[in-house]
């Protein structure tokens, strides 16, 4: 199965590079970026991708390209999964889909009429902690949930510059946990409180967002569920989640890079957690990638679906507007 | 340091034997409960406390009793504090001081005008792990504290007729917490936000109340806490607390009744926690009460003074008031 | 029933404690020891204890005292066991009864002719920790055993005037893991191999002892042991035992004062383990006097018994032999 | 850096497999194996390795080929070692290096002569579990080293054929910890004290060896070693290790495969470790021949050598004889 890559990125590459070790399925055959430069270009030719282009429209028109892998600017996002889908290209499309919720759901019904896949970039759903939470619930082993808690802190801030344009903190950063809660509770969510704090920097709070938010999640089925974020955790990379029921609780700890212990006179020591993203999530890229091809392979639906892609959205619009006017929010008010 | 124990209900119990048992200090000079039954008489005789009685007014007139330990009923303990306190008595008295704010207000008045000692049974301010976890905090362990996160589930939930004259899970439950953030916080809350279910039983519901609660708080200096109470935790006491801050972040485990481990052929196994509170909470029944005899023995302030009895009170008020108004309420709202 | 402890040094104390405030099948009736001071007398007093004497024959000789329970010096307690088994005295003895194999079994002997208990004070067997790995081996949970490993060393070593008459440090200290392992077995150890090395400090081996040591013990079901001792472990008191067999491993943890952990930015910090012995003990030694009380009520076989103080001692010479021999001892050659 | 690779059985598709993937120093130029099959032709052709051949003289005549990779069987190694040698590759070996100790001093010897670097395979050096125990001993963190403790135990035992032609646990399996143990003493071992025992399977014992033993070791600066080592546990890959000393104490834990626990009315569980060599020590693989490159291409001394491939020998041969023997056993009786 060929694959064209749009946008060489940071991720972008990432990509490329997991498929070529991991992903037996797939070949990369082309690679698209309207600022390619030097770099990407001899990174192409080191990893054997045939064709390396500045234009999309390339991987677009290749008849033997099945699958497109976006991973562009996110205000291109939704452009290039309609262009691909009326190429009748398979879509995987890094998260979110747009901030614009009409058209999030162009792309969507784009890609549904289509009769393409489409998969959203969802990775933390297939990270090897995080599913082992969801088998356990799936498997009944927490009976009926309760209460589901996200705690999801980053170890350094974005440039000031980013948070400019990033949508806010909902949009950039809790809009994994939301989609996390969405996976775990099998219910939606219809009401969000968000508390949001400026502690980690003030230049964060002039550009008019929060580094630090809680969250408070009301579920259809009544599930809570409670979710924070801070922009700031000096032990690094800090992603855990419990799932409380019924008939127990599942949780995780952060992965840390080994498992020795010093009992030393003034204490037990260990290493903290991981201080960079792409050391944390390694196999859950690897794993999300072979999943999408899967899906195609299969003729199957993706296990993280452009409505997938839809709600998270949702939630941090409602989050946002909550933050905003400093009382809960009725998804039903943002959609 | 003579003392005198009102109320021999299962809390008082405890604290006479720890008294006898652990606290040099004291001696229990006499026993007073208007319900007292045979079975209590017989404890307090094998306990070697000399005077018996059901009339609490020889307590505050025995000119030998030094302080006064409230363990009545709640409705009760206002009434109680004035009375001790015009009597000279110190006094200890088991929280809440009362559900309604004017109350407490005259009863902590009462006390500060008589020049008596006024200690709350926050005893969770007291448990080893909760009080290490405070110990990091305070010694700038975690530097600015912006998150804290507390779990505080039961085991299971109280009778049903309990449930209907206890003032509701904020007042009954969550206190303990609201008290333990503010003892983490080193700063009051100024709003309050509440999301309940029902989801353990609908009996719950029907008499009025939730059985499982998320709340958020906001404080003075812009830390956001937030406090998750089931009524029903299958595994046992649950008891957990996190404290996330610009230099790290100190959380506990729960207490495990032994450390060893099962490497199985399925899993790895190891005990759960506690299941019954006074198991659970032994040693901060005792620490508190010895915290009470030293604040009088050395005329210093007590740990948990009467003010610390009023926030948490204001804290139930506000919190019961923005779930039944499904808004964030402030503080100043219920004063 | 009646209780006289005879030799009140510092064991001898925490035994009294104990016996007032946990056991209250006992009553200790009277205390003797040769060297009894002022602030023993004291002590006796402020317990309420009513006969407080040197006279360890007030103690025999007292037709109230059901139980003696010895706590004086090493070299003195086969006498006073076969004194107080003479006397029909129950007997609690703390252990070893000696190191003279001989005078064991007299003492032994004495006692059964007499008909009366006999519980050699191997408080490990009765610690939660222990216990519970214990707890899972006789529950069938780890199969047939295949493997036991001890670890046990000490925070700081004796003075060296003491190790001198200490017997060395498989008759001082690996005795309580060489009761541990036949307990862990169910069966006897027919070969030992002793390895040892000064590390801690050369006084100790100039006193004619090893500090550091590590034995191999071949039991007669085909099980092999091995036991690890160090003098000193800054960290505190390591004590920690694992029993691999057909079905899994149970194993144990050293305690911990609290669980509360920091994730600070060089590493995750927890607290170490005890430092002293009676904080570490405290409630085995509670346990292990609990159960002479109900093996002396119920007329039941003590569950550390006179034979249990013989085959450690056993295994001491052994370990002492094979160290000074450079090979490995059978048990049948010390016998 | 283009390299050979002699015989492609598990471990040399393993190592071919990394190479390509995760060292992009190296460059698989060609495979030798005299029983090459079509599926291992495939195999070849597929990673695009140019030359597949059944001759090893290709390979040792091809001056393209910097260095070889020995993963033939065990009786061929020290040959194929001097035949590179001698056509001046630098050599990374499998371990071990022979059984026959004068083959393996002439191996050595012949590299050395030939001015090539000689790699032997003890990859849990490079395992980060071990790894980072060894860390904290060489930065000084446990201080002088007193104890070091080795538990190993495999998930299943090989097939009895393959027992009867391994050598025995000794050579087979604890060879691995007797490298270890080098490794973290930093010491020379001077006496073997071996015990063993048929537990698992009595044809293991049919075909002359044990299943189950634990070996003591005495190091030349007076550290005591110990290793337990099992044929089966249950519960997975069983790798540990602690290292004792004056300042502290380093151990690890085994990996699991994620950090999910559930806390369930009956008990707290949670994954047990990896039941598969090649998942348990994914990561050593790869670390040790980027090692080797590196070595290579820095012209440095590669950090486990031909001495490091002798010595464990040794202690096997003592610990066979010792076992046999039942004593103790110099390294020096098998020199």
């Amino acid at each position: 199965m060929n694959v064209g890559i749009i946008g060489m990125g940071r991720i972008g590459k990432v990509h490329a590079r997991n498929i070529a070790a991991f992903v037996p399925e797939m070949r990369i055959k082309a690679v698209a970026d309207p600022f390619m430069d030097e770099q990407t270009i001899a990174f192409a030719k080191q990893s054997g991708i045939p064709v390396v282009t500045k234009e999309t429209e390339v991987i677009f028109k290749d008849p033997e390209i099945e699958a497109v892998i976006i991973c562009s600017s996110t205000d291109t996002h939704s452009r290039y999964i309609m262009e691909a889908a009326k190429a009748g290209k398979h879509i995987f499309c890094e998260k979110p889909i747009d901030y614009d919720l009409a058209k999030v759901r162009e792309a969507i019904q784009t890609a549904e009429e289509a009769g393409v896949k489409l998969q959203i970039g969802f990775c933390r759903r297939f990270d090897h902690n995080h599913r082992a939470v969801y088998e356990m619930v799936r498997q009944g082993k927490v009976g009926d949930v309760n209460i589901i808690r996200i705690s999801s802190r980053d170890p350094e801030p974005p440039p000031v510059s980013y948070v400019k344009v990033s949508g806010g903190i909902f949009y950039d950063m809790m809009i994994h946990d939301f989609d996390m809660s969405r996976f775990l509770a099998g219910s939606e969510v219809t009401e969000v409180y968000a508390a949001g704090s400026v502690l980690v920097d003030p230049a964060i709070g002039d550009a008019g967002d929060v580094d630090t938010a809680v969250v408070t999640l009301k579920f259809e089925n009544g599930i809570i569920g409670v979710i924070d974020n801070s922009r700031k955790a000096v032990y690094g990379y800090d992603q855990r989640l419990e799932v409380f029921g019924s008939a127990g609780c599942a949780l995780n700890q952060n992965d840390i890079p080994n498992t020795a212990e010093l009992f030393a006179a003034d204490g037990t020591y260990r290493e903290t957690t991981y201080k960079i993203m792409w050391d944390r999530y390694t196999e859950a890229f690897i794993s999300e990638m072979r999943a999408f091809a899967e899906a195609v392979i299969n003729d199957a639906e993706p296990p993280v679906t452009g409505i997938d892609g839809l709600y998270p959205v949702l939630m941090a619009a409602a989050a946002t507007k909550s933050l905003k006017e400093g009382r809960p929010v009725k998804i039903s008010e943002v959609e």
